[in-house]
Order: structure tokens, then sequence, then C-alpha cells
């Protein structure tokens, strides 16, 4: 592969993550440089071709592109505390934190003269390089500048806006809707297996409904742009009724009634506000009190 | 269409679903006779070829199955109530219900001397009569002398087991997962909001969490059966730390901390009982704990 017209790219960290995204630039024909504080990690990425370097400081010199991605946003202080010479440089934030963390890092940068992007992996390891989709927040010049390089490590990748926190925004509420819905499915579970229904029984029927489910986010995203929640296909009031269901299977079932109750509970204050006749979508005023 | 090999069938109500079950019937060529406490319900099906009976007890009398879809089991214990001459038909429930509701229908029906099967439609209208799935439980043997018949409803029919009640209850655990999961979605666009991001920028990112959660579920489900969960993916201790920050992004944006602190408790309860280095799947445990 022709590598004269890629830029070189500094990979630090080389966890499962890191490793796959070292090799996703090589395979792209990006000259690589590679650190990790346990070197062994960087052995089958010099293999295929990366160059593992002495020191972190030595890897941020190698190249105009630095990516880091590890563990937590302590780790990365903690590593690039050790570097320097970041002026007109790029660093690139994969390592997932809060929108605070992300703030401060974009600070950090900022102070050593280094344009920052802060990125947030929405994909497994195994499809970094193909169409992974991987978001960012920055500069959008920075982005635009970079762009062709961060296509090599997935082809969905996608510039969400200048403030650097966004994407670590976007990152906590796809986590609050991944946390709950694996909790749903969880409690769903134990209250069939209470009623000795095996789970693997109810996993299709489970992935069906969440395929469903999952058509009509766009179109509740909408309603709550347009503040607007008509009642289309079901009311509040009819999905009340079907929790009061929840809670007391649940409850002569013997299993947890607590995320019933609170479900219930943040539905039934949307009806009490007179809300009842509306769509789902009202709810959201709900979580948007403190 | 040739009809004479079609078994008969009644609809008992005619509200969106019950209108659009008793067309499927009619484009599979069966004698479809229809009723509904408001008769002008029934006229677009009579112009398709329906037979609309006089009363509830002459559209029982037609057929020798009769499928109910109503809004809720008052109305239908209402309207089979006043009815009769059910010895040797078959009552097949299509209205959503408690465990408990199927279980009592299932004694009426057999005081009465018909079978019984109680169905969940997993589908809108629109594809009844398509590939629709509808999940249905009672007698093997009832079951699968009416499959053929119920196949016109949705090419995704399927017994879950000889116990009526056990349709009512994979819907209300399917129902637990779609609430968890709609929650999940509206804490996240509140979470988004305000920081100033529409929902609809969040909706296409969410869209694609989704799907990358739904292809864990079997997953999930089989280490729930096997009573192992392996952190192969991430820990709950990863999952818990990364808790604490939803907690917090939530309390500095204002927006309701309720229902991340709820998830941050059931997951905290797990690892204070030394279960952190297991997946997330070990959460099953606390659900199934009263």
């Amino acid at each position: 592969m022709d590598n004269h017209n890629r830029t070189p790219v500094t990979v630090l960290g080389l966890g499962l993550m890191g490793r796959a995204l070292a090799s996703a630039f090589l395979r792209a024909g990006h000259p690589t440089t590679v650190w990790n504080r346990t070197a062994s990690k960087a052995e089958g990425l010099v293999a295929e071709g990366a160059t593992a370097a002495g020191s972190v400081a030595d890897a941020v010199a190698a190249s105009p592109l630095v990516v880091v991605c590890l563990t937590d946003h302590a780790a990365v202080r903690d590593v690039l505390d050790a570097t320097g010479g970041w002026d007109g440089r790029v660093l690139v934030n994969l390592t997932s934190g809060t929108a605070r963390d992300a703030g401060d890092l974009a600070a950090w940068a900022e102070r050593q003269g280094a344009a920052y992007l802060d990125g947030a992996i929405m994909a497994a390891p195994d499809v970094i390089g193909g169409d992974a989709t991987i978001v960012y927040s920055g500069p959008r010049a920075v982005y635009d500048a970079q762009a062709a390089t961060l296509l090599s490590l997935g082809s969905g990748a996608r510039h969400l806006g200048e403030d650097p926190t966004l994407t670590a925004l976007h990152e906590t509420a796809a986590l609050s809707l991944m946390w709950n819905m694996l909790n749903g499915f969880l409690h769903g579970v134990a209250l069939l297996k209470a009623a000795g229904v095996d789970a693997s029984s109810f996993a299709p029927l489970a992935v069906q409904g969440v395929e469903t489910v999952a058509a009509w986010l766009p179109g509740y995203a909408r309603q709550v742009d347009d503040g607007e929640y008509p009642g289309l296909d079901s009311s509040l009031n009819t999905h009340v009724a079907a929790m009061r269901h929840l809670v007391e299977t649940s409850e002569a079932l013997g299993v947890s009634a607590e995320l019933p109750k609170l479900i219930e509970d943040i539905a039934g204050r949307a009806v009490a506000e007179g809300r009842g006749g509306e769509g789902y979508a009202v709810l959201v005023e709900q979580f948007a009190k403190p």
C-alpha cells in the first residue's frame, strides 16, 4: 500500500479497543506508532508493521495525530502528564468519560497548543476499520481536516457539533437507554423464570419487540422536538392500566416490583398533571424535572 | 377463492385490530361472521364479504371458531355473558390482559364446554394477515387443529405451551422491556435537551445502540438459563462506575436522577454481594427477589 499520502498516527493505549484502532490504521496504510504501559501489548501490532515507541513522549512526537484510548480519564491524564511538544498536534480522545472529563481534557489540550476532538466508539472492537460508528465533537474545521484519517477507523464517523462535551453527553444518554433496556429484559426474564419459562424461549420475542419499539424512536424524537405528543397508537392512560398489571404480576410471582412501581409512578404523575390522553413520549417532561 | 374447505370463523369486537383480523380471514377465504356492539363498525367488512350477525349469540352460533378482540377482559366477560351454545366450539382470545384474566377466561370456557386458546398479537394492525407474529398458549392439540386457520392472521404464529396463562406472561414481560426501553430513551433525550441538543439528532444513535444491545439478548438469555454470567465484554464493576457518571450528569444538568439512581442501586446491590466481576446479566438475580 502507498503510505506516502497517509497521515502518520499514534495510538496510546493498547487494550482490546486500542489494538483494534491501531490495526485499522495499519490496514489503511497509515504509518502507525503505538505505545502502551505494558510494552508487550504492542508485539502483534509491530508484526503488522507498527512502530513501538520507547516512551509515551516519543510516541506523541512521532505523529501529528495522536489517538488515546485508555481505561478511564484518570489514566488519560496520568499518561498525558508525561508528554510535551503538543503545539500544532491533534489529540483525539476515544476514552469514555463524562462531559466534564471531556471539557477538562479539551482545556488541557488548549493549554498545550493542541487541537482536540472527543470521540465515542459506538461499536465493538471487531468492526473497527469496517462500518463502525464513531461520533466526534470539537471544532468542525479540525474534524474536517482529520476526517479522511478518522474514516480509517470506521465508515460511520460523524461530527456531532463544536462543543467537545457533546460526545460524552450522547454516550451517557445512550448508556441510559442501554441499561434501562437490559433491566427491562432481565426483569421480564425474572418474571418468566418465576413461572417456569426459560429465558431462551423469551429471547426471540424480546428481540422482535425491541425492533418494533426501535422503529418508534425517531417519531417520538420528533414529538419531543415539537413539544406535542399525540396519542396516535395508544394513550398514556392505556399504558398506566397495563403498568398496574405488571406490578400485580410481579408481586404475584414473588419477583421484584421495584422497577415496575417506579415506571407506574412516573407515568402516574403525568396522568395526575392531566396528560393521560397524550402519547407515551409526553413522559420526557417528567424526566426533564430535577 | 374456494371457500368450501376453509373453517367458518367469527370475530367479536371490531376495533382497529378486530377489523384487521376479520379482513385477514376474509382475504384467506374463510366464511367470516362479525359482531360489534356498535354495528356500524361492520359495514366495511360486509362490503368485503363478511356476514354481520344481529346479536353476539348469533355470531357465536355461526362458527366453530370464535375470535374475541376487545378493549379489555372486563369487556370480554361482559360480551361473552350474553352468549351460549359453546359446547364443541373453540374460543381464541386475542384481548390483552393479565395471566389471571387468561386463567379465568380459560376456566369459563371449560365450564361452557369450549376449547380455549389465549393469544397475544405482537404486531401492528397493518401487518395482520402478513408476517405478523401472534403467540398462543393452551392445549397443543387444540392449537394444532386450528393452526391452518390461525396462520391466516399472521405467518409468525407460534405456540408457547399448554398453560393458557403463558401468553399473558410473555406479553407482560415484553411490556416491561418496552417501557424500560422507552423510559431509557426519554431520559437520555431529556439529558440532551437540557444541554441544548435536539432529540432528533440523538434518535439515529439511539436506534443503532438498541440494535447493538438487541443482538446481546439471546446470549444473555443463555447465561440466565445456565446460571453463569461470565464478564466477557465488560464486568458489572465497569458498568457501576459509568452509572455514577449518569447520576452525576443528570444532577448537573437538572434532569431527574430518580431512574439512574435506581439503576445504580440495583447494580450496587449485586456488587455488594460479590458479583461485580461477573457480566451484566447477573442482575437477573436481583430482579428475581421480591
